[in-house]
């Protein structure tokens, strides 16, 4: 193979002009170890005239991301546009219609249309690869579908999102509210366009759907996920979950359990020492479990330009050197739909309650507890505030629908200040 | 491809009799995800009548792993005997020569003789996965190979040895000198038939050599890495280190320098709080840096039946998935030699000095180490022991020469009880 490969790029933001750089830069590393020469034959954006910091002069422009995925002097469609729809479908399916592999960035794309946009890709005999979008530089994608490729994956978790687990590590370092980081992660040009997606876990669990999809031979199925973003986070539980060993990640879960897919992205409380624990700012870690293999964890930056043309670059490689392979891991023909089954697995919980200042309160607590069958591993009470007494309580493991009904038996106590908070705490 | 990859493989030990037993329960999901059945013709070991654990019945038995080799039934020949010469090295010569793919766990053979081995598959047509090698289950050479290829990568680390790793834990958590640790992970069966493999710093240094041909496009140099083993790391230095917030690892490190590849795999000071610090226990962990990714960690168990065997059925479920490319990353006549450099990169060392009970003794070594121009970051002098009062010092960053003239200036003061501890402290 000594053909160049040739590229067309639609997209030339962050990471766009990123992957047009490490082209240039590395040409001839690239070509030594892919044996091929890497091109660019042409690129789209919205805008031409701006200012990107890159010479353009040497590739075709389009105005039109669907004419750049039909040209005929490229090989591969890099779509680096994102969103789930518009632009970025219609440029990919219209890649695929032309015979083009495709190698893109977009979760959001992948989670809501990855099964119809697989099956027409191997229909056509084309690629999709999509190292990227999950993770950032993190080669997760390929760890699971090839490093993996001999165990039955029983477990994948991670932290997913930069931006949050800034935000959360931020809180706690600088004993700042939520609504105070977050301002600044904004101010800081951390969060998404639509910050919901970010800190309402929508960014996370586009990538957890794709996750699951591998590991479980499942059709992505990002409607199946319990999403729980990071707003209702108060720094109050930061510390209490400190004080106890432990700190709060929004943390995606996925494993196939005998009722089916299990999949949740929510704030949960894990180990301060463990790895997940450890995990501060704007890195992101996977973990992954397999029957053969035990856990293998991954842990590298999940954003920007450099780390996430990185893992187009892996996918562009691979291109060249000739990997050819189903898009999920195996032939999208042969995913079954999921079956998604809300987690019921028991977990220990910690809970954040606000007693008003009432004689037996605590008692009236601990017997709506009991009462659900659910027991206490660790309580304490700190000292009161001007309205209500505080209390923090680690369960023993229970299940969440027994957690559910002694939190409806509590708001008839009478005894409460306010709503309790209630995340649950992982094993590791 | 619909037709069968067949297997032939040699050394049933826990490696080859775990690559069986996944390939025999995972039959159905290795078919779905390769697009093809992945069977075993033919196996080979020492001894045909051991009972392994394992039904072998419906395979062909080879006394010889090169008749094994060359057999026509086979389409891969599993490489999993071990040692650099003899038996390995000739089966997997005969299996290239009769034109099939080669999968190894061998690290020793790939680090003695891979560039000959990779002439001849390349040559041949042939591919040699050798994933098993470094790290056990950990994907480290898929990740390295093919998902960081984008990247010039600037620095490979890790902890390549959980034998190392496990003594060096152990040792501290309970503060056991090394002698009665080492002593009992022999007992426990955790070292090589030959130990001073594993303490020797061989094993690792192996897996580095390996890592830096892939990272740096030079033919393996295990000649050129500067090794020392564990075999003299003493309890006393690591409370010393812990006390001063950091743990003593067996660390490889690689990177390129202007002067050349600098490989070396040394006991070494890392912050207790970094991921490397934090491995405890038998868990391998690799640092993989590059220009554009940054910094990407990867951890996980180094070694056991599952896990290596793990690693194993990825190379060969990618061979299945038509898989191809050069050994090392890229073609081995592009390799260069290695010009080896000894590390002259300043860096931080921790001393440990016994000192003689006389008068300005220590004014003489804080003379000896100003003279040759490295200066003191922190230095504590503990409690004199009967004949001795220990001394700890750690330096600025210094050059290695510079410490040695300084080392053996020490050794003419008269002042010294023993021979100094010098360890370097590395920048993570």
């Amino acid at each position: 193979m000594s053909q160049p490969l040739r590229l067309g790029i639609a997209g030339l933001g962050t990471v766009g002009v990123g992957v047009v750089r490490i082209l240039r830069k590395q040409a001839a590393l690239i070509e030594a170890r892919t044996g091929r020469a890497v091109t660019i034959s042409a690129v789209s954006a919205r805008s031409r005239d701006k200012d990107r910091g890159v010479n353009l002069s040497d590739y075709a422009w389009e105005d039109d991301p669907v004419a750049l995925a039909k040209r005929d002097d490229i090989d591969v469609f890099v779509e680096l546009m994102g969103g789930d729809e518009g632009p970025a479908k219609d440029a990919t399916e219209a890649a695929l219609a032309s015979g083009k592999d495709v190698v893109t960035a977009n979760k959001a794309m992948l989670a809501m249309h990855g099964q119809a946009l697989a099956e027409q890709a191997e229909a056509a005999g084309c690629l999709i690869r999509y190292e990227a979008a999950v993770a950032g530089g993190i080669p997760v994608i390929k760890t699971l579908t090839e490093g993996l490729a001999g165990n039955e994956i029983t477990r994948v978790m991670g932290v997913m999102n930069g931006s949050c687990n800034y935000i959360l590590t931020r809180m706690e370092d600088a004993g700042l509210p939520y609504a105070d980081v977050f301002a600044e992660a904004d101010g800081l040009g951390y969060l998404e366009a639509d910050p919901a997606l970010d800190v309402g876990g929508i960014d996370a669990a586009h990538k957890l759907a794709i996750l699951s999809s591998i590991a479980f031979g499942t059709q992505v199925d990002f409607a199946g996920i319990e999403i729980e973003g990071i707003e209702r986070v108060s720094i109050e539980d930061i510390k209490a979950a400190a004080d106890m060993g432990y700190k709060i990640k929004l943390l995606g879960v996925a494993q196939m359990t005998g009722r089916g897919l299990e999949q949740r992205m929510q704030p949960c409380l894990v180990p301060d020492r463990s790895p997940l624990g450890q995990l501060a700012g704007g890195t992101n870690m996977i973990v992954l479990e397999g029957d053969a293999v035990g856990q293998i964890v991954l842990r590298g930056p999940g954003a920007g330009e450099g780390p996430t043309a990185s893992a187009v670059l892996s996918d562009i490689c691979d291109i060249a050197r000739g990997w050819h392979g189903p898009v999920f891991g195996q032939k999208a023909s042969t995913l079954t739909a999921a079956t998604s089954a809300m987690s019921q697995a028991p977990a220990a919980f910690y809970l954040r309650i606000g007693l008003l200042d009432k004689p037996g309160a605590l008692a009236k607590i601990a017997t709506v507890l009991g009462e659900a069958g659910i027991s206490i591993n660790r309580m304490r009470q700190t000292e009161h505030r001007s309205d209500h007494a505080p209390v923090l309580i680690v369960t023993h493991k229970t299940s969440r629908k027994a957690l559910d009904e002694a939190l409806a038996a509590m708001s008839g106590t009478g005894v409460l200040a306010s709503d309790p908070v209630a995340l649950r705490i992982e094993d590791l």
